[in-house]
Protein backbone atom coordinates (compact mmCIF):
# COMPACT_ATOMS: atom_id res chain seq x y z
CA UNK A 1 0.00 0.00 0.00
CA UNK A 2 2.75 3.02 1.14
CA UNK A 3 4.73 1.67 -2.36
CA UNK A 4 2.29 4.05 -3.86
CA UNK A 5 1.80 7.72 -3.07
CA UNK A 6 1.98 8.36 0.58
CA UNK A 7 0.85 11.72 1.96
CA UNK A 8 4.14 13.35 2.78
CA UNK A 9 5.45 13.37 -0.47
CA UNK A 10 2.74 15.25 -1.23
CA UNK A 11 3.99 17.71 1.14
CA UNK A 12 7.38 17.31 -0.20
CA UNK A 13 6.55 18.92 -3.45
CA UNK A 14 5.11 21.95 -1.68
CA UNK A 15 8.45 22.89 -0.61
CA UNK A 16 9.43 26.43 -0.90
CA UNK A 17 5.99 27.19 -2.38
CA UNK A 18 3.58 29.07 -0.47
CA UNK A 19 1.30 26.95 1.59
CA UNK A 20 -1.96 27.56 3.68
CA UNK A 21 -1.94 25.81 7.06
CA UNK A 22 -5.39 25.94 8.88
CA UNK A 23 -5.50 25.20 12.52
CA UNK A 24 -8.14 24.03 14.86
CA UNK A 25 -8.56 27.05 16.68
CA UNK A 26 -9.22 28.70 13.30
CA UNK A 27 -6.06 30.42 12.46
CA UNK A 28 -4.61 30.42 9.26
CA UNK A 29 -1.00 30.82 8.49
CA UNK A 30 0.49 31.73 4.69
CA UNK A 31 3.92 31.18 4.28
CA UNK A 32 6.49 29.80 1.93
CA UNK A 33 6.67 25.47 3.46
CA UNK A 34 10.49 25.88 4.67
CA UNK A 35 10.29 22.16 6.66
CA UNK A 36 8.19 19.43 7.96
CA UNK A 37 8.49 16.25 9.68
CA UNK A 38 6.15 13.17 10.56
CA UNK A 39 4.53 15.00 13.49
CA UNK A 40 3.29 17.30 11.02
CA UNK A 41 5.30 19.96 13.27
CA UNK A 42 5.49 22.96 10.08
CA UNK A 43 8.01 25.53 9.61
CA UNK A 44 6.82 28.57 7.67
CA UNK A 45 9.09 31.68 6.34
CA UNK A 46 7.13 34.69 5.12
CA UNK A 47 4.13 34.09 7.16
CA UNK A 48 1.12 36.24 7.72
CA UNK A 49 -1.35 35.09 10.40
CA UNK A 50 -5.19 34.96 9.46
CA UNK A 51 -8.24 35.02 11.70
CA UNK A 52 -11.94 34.90 9.45
CA UNK A 53 -9.78 35.71 6.26
CA UNK A 54 -8.45 39.34 8.19
CA UNK A 55 -4.61 39.52 7.98
CA UNK A 56 -3.66 39.99 11.55
CA UNK A 57 0.29 39.72 11.75
CA UNK A 58 3.44 39.60 9.54
CA UNK A 59 5.64 36.94 10.94
CA UNK A 60 8.94 36.41 9.66
CA UNK A 61 9.45 32.58 11.17
CA UNK A 62 7.03 30.52 12.23
CA UNK A 63 6.69 27.22 13.78
CA UNK A 64 3.39 25.35 14.04
CA UNK A 65 3.23 22.41 15.94
CA UNK A 66 1.29 19.30 14.35
CA UNK A 67 -1.26 18.50 16.46
CA UNK A 68 -3.36 21.99 16.22
CA UNK A 69 -3.13 21.56 12.27
CA UNK A 70 -6.15 20.68 10.62
CA UNK A 71 -4.96 21.22 6.52
CA UNK A 72 -2.53 22.24 4.51
CA UNK A 73 -2.97 23.18 1.41
CA UNK A 74 -0.55 24.68 -2.11
CA UNK A 75 -1.62 28.40 -2.63
CA UNK B 1 -8.26 -11.50 12.80
CA UNK B 2 -6.15 -9.41 10.93
CA UNK B 3 -5.87 -11.97 7.74
CA UNK B 4 -9.60 -11.00 7.08
CA UNK B 5 -10.31 -7.20 5.51
CA UNK B 6 -8.79 -4.50 7.34
CA UNK B 7 -10.09 -1.17 6.95
CA UNK B 8 -7.21 0.50 5.31
CA UNK B 9 -7.75 -2.31 2.88
CA UNK B 10 -11.06 0.13 2.08
CA UNK B 11 -9.31 3.18 1.68
CA UNK B 12 -6.69 1.68 -0.66
CA UNK B 13 -9.51 0.29 -3.04
CA UNK B 14 -11.01 4.00 -2.86
CA UNK B 15 -7.77 5.17 -4.10
CA UNK B 16 -7.84 7.43 -7.20
CA UNK B 17 -11.29 8.15 -6.63
CA UNK B 18 -13.55 10.56 -5.65
CA UNK B 19 -14.49 10.59 -1.34
CA UNK B 20 -15.40 12.77 0.79
CA UNK B 21 -13.88 13.43 3.96
CA UNK B 22 -15.50 14.35 6.55
CA UNK B 23 -13.67 16.37 9.82
CA UNK B 24 -14.14 17.15 13.67
CA UNK B 25 -14.43 20.55 12.89
CA UNK B 26 -17.62 19.61 10.78
CA UNK B 27 -15.89 20.95 7.37
CA UNK B 28 -15.93 18.55 4.83
CA UNK B 29 -13.68 17.71 1.87
CA UNK B 30 -14.28 16.16 -1.35
CA UNK B 31 -11.46 15.24 -3.96
CA UNK B 32 -10.12 12.03 -5.85
CA UNK B 33 -7.82 10.43 -3.00
CA UNK B 34 -4.08 10.54 -3.89
CA UNK B 35 -2.87 9.00 -0.32
CA UNK B 36 -3.09 8.00 2.90
CA UNK B 37 -1.06 6.69 5.75
CA UNK B 38 -1.83 4.49 8.94
CA UNK B 39 -2.53 7.72 10.85
CA UNK B 40 -5.03 8.52 8.59
CA UNK B 41 -3.32 11.34 7.26
CA UNK B 42 -4.89 11.85 3.59
CA UNK B 43 -4.28 13.84 0.33
CA UNK B 44 -7.09 14.94 -2.18
CA UNK B 45 -6.67 16.35 -5.56
CA UNK B 46 -8.99 18.74 -7.18
CA UNK B 47 -10.60 19.07 -3.80
CA UNK B 48 -13.58 21.18 -2.64
CA UNK B 49 -14.25 22.81 0.45
CA UNK B 50 -18.01 22.28 2.29
CA UNK B 51 -19.52 23.82 5.35
CA UNK B 52 -22.72 23.10 6.43
CA UNK B 53 -23.58 22.03 2.84
CA UNK B 54 -22.24 24.87 1.14
CA UNK B 55 -19.02 24.90 -1.22
CA UNK B 56 -16.66 27.27 0.00
CA UNK B 57 -13.56 26.51 -1.62
CA UNK B 58 -11.57 25.19 -4.54
CA UNK B 59 -8.60 23.74 -3.34
CA UNK B 60 -5.54 22.07 -5.85
CA UNK B 61 -4.25 19.80 -3.82
CA UNK B 62 -4.84 19.21 -0.20
CA UNK B 63 -3.31 17.40 2.74
CA UNK B 64 -5.42 16.82 5.73
CA UNK B 65 -4.25 15.65 8.98
CA UNK B 66 -5.52 12.65 10.52
CA UNK B 67 -6.48 13.19 13.98
CA UNK B 68 -9.32 16.07 12.72
CA UNK B 69 -10.64 13.01 10.41
CA UNK B 70 -14.42 11.55 11.14
CA UNK B 71 -15.26 9.62 8.15
CA UNK B 72 -13.79 8.76 4.80
CA UNK B 73 -16.48 7.75 2.21
CA UNK B 74 -16.36 7.41 -1.32
CA UNK B 75 -19.10 9.64 -3.14
CA UNK C 1 -5.96 -12.42 32.54
CA UNK C 2 -5.55 -11.83 28.41
CA UNK C 3 -6.60 -15.34 27.36
CA UNK C 4 -9.77 -14.90 28.48
CA UNK C 5 -11.95 -13.22 26.21
CA UNK C 6 -10.79 -10.05 24.50
CA UNK C 7 -12.87 -6.61 23.30
CA UNK C 8 -11.73 -7.23 20.06
CA UNK C 9 -12.70 -10.83 19.77
CA UNK C 10 -16.73 -9.26 20.32
CA UNK C 11 -15.62 -7.09 17.62
CA UNK C 12 -14.98 -10.18 15.75
CA UNK C 13 -18.19 -11.93 16.13
CA UNK C 14 -20.09 -9.20 14.70
CA UNK C 15 -18.12 -9.29 11.58
CA UNK C 16 -20.41 -8.92 8.55
CA UNK C 17 -23.41 -8.51 10.82
CA UNK C 18 -24.98 -4.84 11.08
CA UNK C 19 -23.88 -2.73 13.51
CA UNK C 20 -24.35 0.29 15.27
CA UNK C 21 -21.79 2.53 15.61
CA UNK C 22 -22.22 5.70 17.45
CA UNK C 23 -19.48 9.03 17.45
CA UNK C 24 -18.43 11.74 19.73
CA UNK C 25 -19.82 13.97 17.80
CA UNK C 26 -23.14 12.38 18.40
CA UNK C 27 -23.57 10.76 15.00
CA UNK C 28 -24.63 6.98 14.55
CA UNK C 29 -23.39 5.12 11.30
CA UNK C 30 -25.48 1.81 11.28
CA UNK C 31 -24.05 -1.18 8.66
CA UNK C 32 -22.51 -4.28 7.74
CA UNK C 33 -19.10 -4.30 10.07
CA UNK C 34 -16.18 -5.56 7.20
CA UNK C 35 -13.32 -4.66 9.09
CA UNK C 36 -11.69 -2.98 11.79
CA UNK C 37 -8.17 -2.75 13.27
CA UNK C 38 -6.39 -2.34 17.23
CA UNK C 39 -7.48 1.40 16.34
CA UNK C 40 -10.90 0.60 16.61
CA UNK C 41 -10.22 2.26 12.39
CA UNK C 42 -14.14 0.58 11.77
CA UNK C 43 -15.71 0.04 8.00
CA UNK C 44 -19.14 -0.50 7.20
CA UNK C 45 -21.15 -1.58 4.15
CA UNK C 46 -24.64 -0.21 2.93
CA UNK C 47 -24.00 2.03 5.54
CA UNK C 48 -26.52 4.88 6.74
CA UNK C 49 -25.80 8.07 8.88
CA UNK C 50 -28.21 9.08 11.50
CA UNK C 51 -27.79 12.53 13.65
CA UNK C 52 -30.86 12.57 16.80
CA UNK C 53 -32.73 9.51 15.45
CA UNK C 54 -33.16 10.93 12.20
CA UNK C 55 -31.80 8.79 8.89
CA UNK C 56 -29.34 11.61 6.85
CA UNK C 57 -27.59 9.65 4.31
CA UNK C 58 -27.15 6.34 2.21
CA UNK C 59 -23.47 5.56 1.95
CA UNK C 60 -22.05 2.92 0.19
CA UNK C 61 -18.55 2.09 2.35
CA UNK C 62 -18.05 4.26 4.83
CA UNK C 63 -13.84 4.43 6.69
CA UNK C 64 -14.47 5.30 10.17
CA UNK C 65 -11.98 6.80 12.52
CA UNK C 66 -11.11 5.14 15.53
CA UNK C 67 -10.69 8.07 18.06
CA UNK C 68 -13.83 9.31 17.20
CA UNK C 69 -15.90 5.80 18.06
CA UNK C 70 -17.64 5.96 21.52
CA UNK C 71 -19.38 2.57 21.14
CA UNK C 72 -20.18 0.01 18.75
CA UNK C 73 -23.36 -2.32 19.23
CA UNK C 74 -24.64 -5.13 16.58
CA UNK C 75 -28.14 -3.95 16.18
CA UNK D 1 5.61 -1.10 42.93
CA UNK D 2 3.77 -3.23 40.66
CA UNK D 3 4.07 -6.27 42.42
CA UNK D 4 1.12 -5.02 44.36
CA UNK D 5 -2.05 -4.46 43.21
CA UNK D 6 -3.19 -3.15 39.61
CA UNK D 7 -5.67 -1.29 38.60
CA UNK D 8 -6.26 -4.09 36.20
CA UNK D 9 -6.39 -6.86 38.71
CA UNK D 10 -9.41 -4.93 40.21
CA UNK D 11 -11.56 -5.47 36.55
CA UNK D 12 -10.55 -8.72 36.56
CA UNK D 13 -12.19 -9.50 39.84
CA UNK D 14 -15.50 -7.69 38.28
CA UNK D 15 -15.58 -10.55 35.23
CA UNK D 16 -18.82 -11.60 34.70
CA UNK D 17 -20.60 -9.38 37.16
CA UNK D 18 -22.64 -6.09 36.40
CA UNK D 19 -20.58 -3.29 36.40
CA UNK D 20 -20.81 0.75 35.62
CA UNK D 21 -19.21 2.29 33.36
CA UNK D 22 -19.72 5.85 32.34
CA UNK D 23 -18.46 7.79 29.72
CA UNK D 24 -16.76 11.44 29.30
CA UNK D 25 -20.31 12.20 27.12
CA UNK D 26 -22.27 11.80 30.59
CA UNK D 27 -23.83 8.39 28.82
CA UNK D 28 -23.66 5.39 31.46
CA UNK D 29 -23.91 2.04 30.50
CA UNK D 30 -24.68 -0.81 32.63
CA UNK D 31 -24.21 -4.47 31.85
CA UNK D 32 -22.37 -7.87 32.77
CA UNK D 33 -18.28 -7.46 32.19
CA UNK D 34 -17.55 -9.87 29.61
CA UNK D 35 -13.88 -8.32 28.44
CA UNK D 36 -11.63 -5.68 28.71
CA UNK D 37 -7.83 -4.56 27.49
CA UNK D 38 -4.83 -2.56 28.44
CA UNK D 39 -6.71 0.22 26.45
CA UNK D 40 -9.78 -0.37 28.65
CA UNK D 41 -11.81 -1.05 25.69
CA UNK D 42 -14.60 -2.48 27.33
CA UNK D 43 -17.28 -5.55 25.81
CA UNK D 44 -20.49 -5.31 28.20
CA UNK D 45 -23.22 -7.62 27.95
CA UNK D 46 -27.20 -7.50 28.58
CA UNK D 47 -26.27 -3.85 28.62
CA UNK D 48 -28.77 -1.00 29.00
CA UNK D 49 -27.79 2.87 28.03
CA UNK D 50 -28.46 5.62 30.17
CA UNK D 51 -28.44 9.81 29.85
CA UNK D 52 -29.14 11.65 32.95
CA UNK D 53 -30.08 8.43 35.02
CA UNK D 54 -33.07 7.39 32.50
CA UNK D 55 -32.83 4.07 30.70
CA UNK D 56 -32.73 4.79 27.09
CA UNK D 57 -32.01 1.42 25.32
CA UNK D 58 -31.39 -2.43 25.52
CA UNK D 59 -28.74 -3.16 23.66
CA UNK D 60 -27.20 -6.99 23.54
CA UNK D 61 -23.47 -6.34 22.99
CA UNK D 62 -21.61 -3.45 23.51
CA UNK D 63 -18.24 -2.79 23.13
CA UNK D 64 -17.27 0.58 24.47
CA UNK D 65 -13.99 2.33 23.36
CA UNK D 66 -11.74 3.06 26.41
CA UNK D 67 -10.44 6.34 25.62
CA UNK D 68 -14.28 7.67 26.43
CA UNK D 69 -14.63 5.80 29.73
CA UNK D 70 -14.17 7.63 32.48
CA UNK D 71 -15.13 5.03 35.58
CA UNK D 72 -16.04 1.30 35.94
CA UNK D 73 -17.73 0.68 39.42
CA UNK D 74 -19.40 -2.39 40.27
CA UNK D 75 -22.71 -2.32 40.56
CA UNK E 1 17.77 13.20 37.27
CA UNK E 2 15.61 10.33 38.08
CA UNK E 3 17.40 9.07 40.77
CA UNK E 4 15.86 11.35 42.82
CA UNK E 5 12.65 11.29 43.65
CA UNK E 6 9.62 10.21 41.41
CA UNK E 7 6.11 11.23 40.93
CA UNK E 8 4.92 7.25 41.45
CA UNK E 9 6.85 7.26 44.46
CA UNK E 10 4.22 9.70 45.84
CA UNK E 11 1.59 7.88 45.02
CA UNK E 12 2.66 4.73 46.44
CA UNK E 13 3.24 6.07 50.00
CA UNK E 14 -0.38 7.13 49.43
CA UNK E 15 -1.21 3.23 49.20
CA UNK E 16 -4.02 2.10 51.57
CA UNK E 17 -4.63 5.66 52.67
CA UNK E 18 -7.94 7.91 51.84
CA UNK E 19 -6.98 9.99 48.46
CA UNK E 20 -9.29 12.52 46.38
CA UNK E 21 -9.51 12.19 42.83
CA UNK E 22 -10.13 15.14 40.66
CA UNK E 23 -11.54 14.22 37.35
CA UNK E 24 -11.70 16.63 33.98
CA UNK E 25 -15.72 16.62 34.08
CA UNK E 26 -15.32 18.25 37.86
CA UNK E 27 -16.10 14.93 39.57
CA UNK E 28 -14.06 14.46 42.15
CA UNK E 29 -13.67 10.70 44.03
CA UNK E 30 -12.71 10.14 47.93
CA UNK E 31 -11.82 6.60 48.73
CA UNK E 32 -9.01 3.99 49.96
CA UNK E 33 -5.97 4.09 47.45
CA UNK E 34 -5.90 0.27 46.41
CA UNK E 35 -3.93 0.32 43.03
CA UNK E 36 -2.55 2.48 40.30
CA UNK E 37 -0.47 2.34 37.18
CA UNK E 38 2.05 4.28 34.60
CA UNK E 39 -1.19 5.68 33.39
CA UNK E 40 -2.52 6.80 37.00
CA UNK E 41 -4.95 4.05 36.19
CA UNK E 42 -6.34 4.09 40.00
CA UNK E 43 -8.33 1.72 41.67
CA UNK E 44 -10.70 3.28 44.79
CA UNK E 45 -12.42 1.66 47.90
CA UNK E 46 -14.78 2.69 50.02
CA UNK E 47 -15.36 5.16 47.39
CA UNK E 48 -17.81 8.22 47.15
CA UNK E 49 -18.46 10.25 44.47
CA UNK E 50 -18.83 13.86 44.81
CA UNK E 51 -20.18 16.82 42.30
CA UNK E 52 -19.95 20.54 43.35
CA UNK E 53 -18.68 19.63 47.16
CA UNK E 54 -22.19 17.57 47.20
CA UNK E 55 -21.95 13.95 47.86
CA UNK E 56 -23.68 12.11 45.18
CA UNK E 57 -23.12 8.42 45.62
CA UNK E 58 -21.25 5.58 47.33
CA UNK E 59 -19.69 3.30 45.62
CA UNK E 60 -17.45 -0.05 46.64
CA UNK E 61 -14.51 -0.45 44.21
CA UNK E 62 -14.27 2.00 41.74
CA UNK E 63 -11.51 1.72 38.17
CA UNK E 64 -11.09 5.71 37.34
CA UNK E 65 -9.00 5.89 33.83
CA UNK E 66 -6.02 7.85 33.93
CA UNK E 67 -6.64 10.17 31.21
CA UNK E 68 -9.69 11.56 33.00
CA UNK E 69 -7.63 12.35 35.95
CA UNK E 70 -6.38 16.16 36.67
CA UNK E 71 -5.09 15.50 40.25
CA UNK E 72 -4.65 13.16 43.56
CA UNK E 73 -3.97 14.10 46.89
CA UNK E 74 -3.95 12.22 50.53
CA UNK E 75 -6.97 13.67 52.11
CA UNK F 1 21.18 20.01 19.91
CA UNK F 2 20.28 18.18 23.11
CA UNK F 3 23.65 18.51 23.87
CA UNK F 4 22.21 21.86 24.97
CA UNK F 5 20.17 22.61 27.86
CA UNK F 6 16.84 20.93 27.64
CA UNK F 7 13.51 21.39 29.50
CA UNK F 8 13.64 18.94 32.29
CA UNK F 9 16.81 20.54 33.53
CA UNK F 10 15.02 23.57 34.24
CA UNK F 11 12.34 21.84 36.46
CA UNK F 12 15.53 19.87 37.98
CA UNK F 13 16.78 23.09 39.14
CA UNK F 14 13.52 24.02 40.42
CA UNK F 15 13.24 20.94 43.09
CA UNK F 16 12.49 22.18 46.10
CA UNK F 17 12.06 25.54 45.50
CA UNK F 18 7.86 27.07 45.14
CA UNK F 19 6.62 26.59 41.86
CA UNK F 20 3.09 27.66 40.19
CA UNK F 21 1.60 25.06 38.44
CA UNK F 22 -1.22 25.80 35.58
CA UNK F 23 -3.55 23.42 34.76
CA UNK F 24 -5.69 23.69 31.86
CA UNK F 25 -8.53 24.02 33.83
CA UNK F 26 -7.67 27.45 34.91
CA UNK F 27 -6.83 25.77 38.37
CA UNK F 28 -2.99 26.92 40.06
CA UNK F 29 -1.36 24.98 42.22
CA UNK F 30 1.83 26.74 43.94
CA UNK F 31 3.74 24.47 46.44
CA UNK F 32 7.17 23.17 46.63
CA UNK F 33 8.69 20.89 43.55
CA UNK F 34 9.63 17.66 44.98
CA UNK F 35 9.26 15.40 42.01
CA UNK F 36 8.80 14.89 38.12
CA UNK F 37 8.36 12.88 35.36
CA UNK F 38 9.23 13.02 31.50
CA UNK F 39 5.20 12.99 31.11
CA UNK F 40 5.47 15.97 33.79
CA UNK F 41 3.89 14.24 36.40
CA UNK F 42 4.62 16.45 38.56
CA UNK F 43 4.17 16.39 42.73
CA UNK F 44 4.37 19.36 45.09
CA UNK F 45 4.61 19.77 48.55
CA UNK F 46 2.85 22.15 51.16
CA UNK F 47 0.83 22.92 48.05
CA UNK F 48 -2.11 25.21 47.78
CA UNK F 49 -4.97 25.12 45.24
CA UNK F 50 -6.44 28.50 43.63
CA UNK F 51 -9.14 29.47 41.37
CA UNK F 52 -9.34 32.83 39.56
CA UNK F 53 -6.40 34.53 41.88
CA UNK F 54 -8.61 32.82 45.05
CA UNK F 55 -6.51 30.12 47.09
CA UNK F 56 -9.17 27.83 47.61
CA UNK F 57 -7.89 24.73 49.61
CA UNK F 58 -4.66 23.98 51.40
CA UNK F 59 -3.24 20.71 50.59
CA UNK F 60 -0.25 18.54 51.86
CA UNK F 61 0.98 16.76 49.19
CA UNK F 62 -0.64 16.59 45.59
CA UNK F 63 0.27 14.38 42.67
CA UNK F 64 -0.57 16.27 39.22
CA UNK F 65 -0.84 14.38 36.40
CA UNK F 66 1.17 16.09 33.59
CA UNK F 67 -1.46 16.37 30.68
CA UNK F 68 -3.59 18.86 32.10
CA UNK F 69 -0.65 21.31 33.05
CA UNK F 70 0.07 24.25 31.14
CA UNK F 71 3.13 26.25 32.39
CA UNK F 72 5.34 25.49 35.38
CA UNK F 73 7.18 28.86 36.45
CA UNK F 74 9.50 29.16 39.90
CA UNK F 75 7.82 31.75 42.05
CA UNK G 1 12.99 14.06 2.95
CA UNK G 2 14.47 14.34 6.45
CA UNK G 3 18.27 14.94 4.83
CA UNK G 4 16.40 18.86 4.14
CA UNK G 5 15.47 21.21 6.80
CA UNK G 6 13.31 19.99 9.61
CA UNK G 7 11.32 22.14 11.99
CA UNK G 8 13.51 21.43 15.03
CA UNK G 9 16.41 23.14 12.91
CA UNK G 10 14.39 26.61 12.96
CA UNK G 11 14.10 26.29 16.50
CA UNK G 12 17.40 25.63 17.27
CA UNK G 13 18.20 28.98 15.16
CA UNK G 14 16.25 30.72 17.84
CA UNK G 15 17.84 29.93 20.81
CA UNK G 16 18.61 32.65 23.22
CA UNK G 17 16.46 34.78 20.91
CA UNK G 18 13.36 36.79 21.89
CA UNK G 19 10.33 34.29 20.99
CA UNK G 20 6.21 34.07 21.45
CA UNK G 21 4.91 30.90 22.20
CA UNK G 22 0.67 30.84 21.49
CA UNK G 23 -0.82 28.49 23.52
CA UNK G 24 -4.67 27.20 23.00
CA UNK G 25 -5.87 28.50 25.63
CA UNK G 26 -5.10 32.13 24.03
CA UNK G 27 -2.41 33.27 26.43
CA UNK G 28 1.20 34.30 25.08
CA UNK G 29 4.51 33.82 26.49
CA UNK G 30 7.00 36.36 25.54
CA UNK G 31 10.83 35.33 26.67
CA UNK G 32 14.14 34.00 25.55
CA UNK G 33 14.24 30.58 23.79
CA UNK G 34 16.42 28.39 26.51
CA UNK G 35 15.49 24.85 25.76
CA UNK G 36 13.45 22.71 23.96
CA UNK G 37 12.70 19.32 23.34
CA UNK G 38 11.60 17.40 20.94
CA UNK G 39 7.44 17.03 23.04
CA UNK G 40 8.37 21.07 22.13
CA UNK G 41 8.21 21.57 25.63
CA UNK G 42 9.81 24.79 26.03
CA UNK G 43 11.90 26.77 28.70
CA UNK G 44 11.79 30.62 28.13
CA UNK G 45 13.45 33.10 30.51
CA UNK G 46 12.67 36.95 31.23
CA UNK G 47 9.08 35.85 29.80
CA UNK G 48 6.03 37.86 30.45
CA UNK G 49 2.36 36.62 29.90
CA UNK G 50 -0.04 38.01 27.80
CA UNK G 51 -3.40 37.44 27.23
CA UNK G 52 -5.58 39.35 24.35
CA UNK G 53 -2.49 41.40 23.96
CA UNK G 54 -1.82 42.78 27.77
CA UNK G 55 0.82 41.72 29.57
CA UNK G 56 -0.43 39.89 32.97
CA UNK G 57 2.39 38.97 34.84
CA UNK G 58 6.44 38.89 34.29
CA UNK G 59 8.11 35.72 35.20
CA UNK G 60 11.40 34.83 35.93
CA UNK G 61 11.92 31.03 34.01
CA UNK G 62 8.68 29.53 32.75
CA UNK G 63 8.50 25.78 31.32
CA UNK G 64 5.64 25.06 28.90
CA UNK G 65 4.35 21.87 28.38
CA UNK G 66 4.65 21.18 24.46
CA UNK G 67 1.00 19.62 23.52
CA UNK G 68 -0.30 23.06 24.96
CA UNK G 69 1.63 25.21 22.06
CA UNK G 70 0.06 26.38 18.69
CA UNK G 71 2.81 28.28 17.43
CA UNK G 72 6.59 29.38 18.47
CA UNK G 73 7.57 32.77 16.37
CA UNK G 74 10.76 34.31 17.05
CA UNK G 75 10.05 38.32 17.54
Amino acid sequence: MTEQSRPLDALNRARDKRVIVELKNNKQYIGKLKAFDIHINVVLEDAEEYTDGQMKRKLGMVFIRGDTITVISPQ
